[in-house]
């Protein structure tokens, strides 16, 4: 097994090696800003991760299936910042507000196809179980992100629902990223099946994570405003928990007329509900429910029969992840 | 070789099972919509007519991947009505009017996915070549749709400019249509090349058709209105004839003044765009660059040595294709 270091360098140059100087400018240009702008690169950096656990020779062809993950995700980025009409990400301008909303759609369509060009070079006897793994994850993903735009309109929705939605939309990915590591390199099933629970667990860890970042994160180092989800009346897990907290009249009527208060009133809001998160221990619940999923995903692990140093080396990234503040 | 019906009876077949009927109601209905509207399914019927030239024996297998391209091409459909903002297709309101941009965008990823699902059940030996083929076919797609929008804001474009667009946004998926039925059933390198440039060919000559019957349709027959591409000034095969045609400055004067007339002049505009056309001989001339390229087509049959049976066959389908009124 490689030092973290030297596989994440793996991860780098590949995603340094993508070649987005092509024509029409209009198509490719933002796929080259997108990368430009960089990331984690935590869904080939799992994959990579979870292929070196069982094979020390990592060919281009593994490193290009790494590729695919995240070309996939700036994809599912891309095209949610359209329906989120989101105007920045990660500090920058959305490419639905550089250029516009068609030049978005499209060049999130050829991102999409991009990354199956990528799955493509997968080695050809893991080649049909890599295709299905992908497709059916990338599905689960677009219904993640159909439910959660449907949570919107919805007054209530319960934890199973919100644990349902996270999962397809950022579960299944990590998932497929670590699974996929896995297959590549000839692991037996019940370990690429661990791997697969790992990741899920983990991706709802993250988005726990992400959730209680948004309201109790530093602001120096969350990187975007602290409050958002609060703003927009946003189905976060720190809301989901609180309604079901909000049994009583007086403590329905408090959250609801909170809810109920106006863009323009954006920074009394935010401090209502966070004082009622914290009234309710809600961001204490949060960080216990992310020790949770974490624990979950390492036991998914030792279930799979992975040895010590396989085990501890996932969990490296996944401790990394949760503990993270931004 | 089966008579034609049998094998656009198994296309049927095929587009029938296609199961739709998933949660979320939001990401799946649309996609139900759009099958249930119907269509020529002129792509699954190329790949499984070229498929028959070889092999009488058409698994399921097959069927799969010949839905793979419809599934595809409505995909492209759907995304290119929210760009056009068109409000119907084949008589019916577009997915984006029916429910929204957003709806639209995300069932139409939906469906890209659900095309590769599909292409994953081609038989493990075909699955590298048939996945290349269909993921570059599907870049060549996109680029075209981006020429087709980037020439909106061009004042002038040549005849090969045109051709190029139409070649990638309607030649390489009719191409990929026929090269795929003959890679799948294991025909050789040259038959299945030949067969590629039989559909690249047929669909220069279709989508001239296309712009052709436009202006020169019979509004009974061709199922929505004539002349959109002149209210609009679309850069259509006529426009782009009559732009290279009209040299002398009195000649480019009118074109320019009929191109600048508003929407509310419609239906003057589009008289005196196809008078115009009629005094040039576009109409015509369109028909004979039909012909030149639906010959071009049989010529590359010829050329890769398929045998006069074979080649009857497939001129059948585009002789149908070419001499269409809607």
């Amino acid at each position: 097994m490689f030092q973290q270091e030297i596989l994440d360098n793996i991860v780098e140059k590949g995603i340094q090696s993508l070649d987005f100087q092509k024509k029409p400018d209009n198509l490719y240009a933002p796929v080259e800003y997108v990368f430009s702008i960089g990331g984690k690169h935590l869904r080939p950096r799992l994959c990579i991760t979870a292929y070196n656990l069982f094979s020390d020779n990592i060919p281009q062809e593994v490193v290009h299936c790494a590729m695919a993950l995240e070309i996939f995700h700036e994809f599912t980025l891309l095209h949610d910042d359209i329906m989120d009409k989101s105007d920045t990400r990660r500090g920058r301008p959305t490419v639905h507000v550089k250029w516009n909303d068609n030049i978005a759609i499209l060049s999130g369509d050829m991102m999409s196809i991009m990354a199956y060009q990528h799955l493509a070079h997968c080695p050809q006897q893991h080649l049909p179980k890599a295709l299905k793994l992908f497709s059916d994850t990338a599905t689960g993903v677009c219904e993640g992100q159909q439910k959660d735009m449907d949570f919107e309109n919805m007054p209530f929705i319960t934890m199973d629902d919100y644990l349902d939605m996270i999962g397809q939309k950022t579960g299944v990915l990590l998932a497929c990223s670590a699974a996929m590591g896995a297959l590549l390199a000839g692991a037996p099933d019940a370990q690429v099946n661990a791997l697969y629970n790992y990741g899920y667990n983990l991706g709802i860890a993250f988005q726990i994570a992400d959730d209680y970042l948004d309201t109790f994160g530093d602001p120096k180092v969350f990187g975007k405003p602290i409050g958002g989800d609060i703003a927009n009346n946003k189905k976060s897990w720190l809301l989901v928990e609180a309604m079901h907290r909000a049994v009583s009249e007086e403590r329905k009527g408090r959250l609801k007329a909170i809810c109920g208060m106006p863009e323009a009133r954006r920074e009394e809001k935010i401090a209502a509900m966070t004082a009622l998160y914290v009234e309710f221990g809600i961001g204490e619940d949060a960080r216990k429910a992310i020790s949770e999923y974490s624990d979950k995903a390492i036991e998914a692990l030792v279930k799979g029969g992975l040895n010590r140093e396989q085990i501890d080396r996932m969990k490296e990234i996944s401790d990394k992840l949760v503990q993270r503040e931004k």
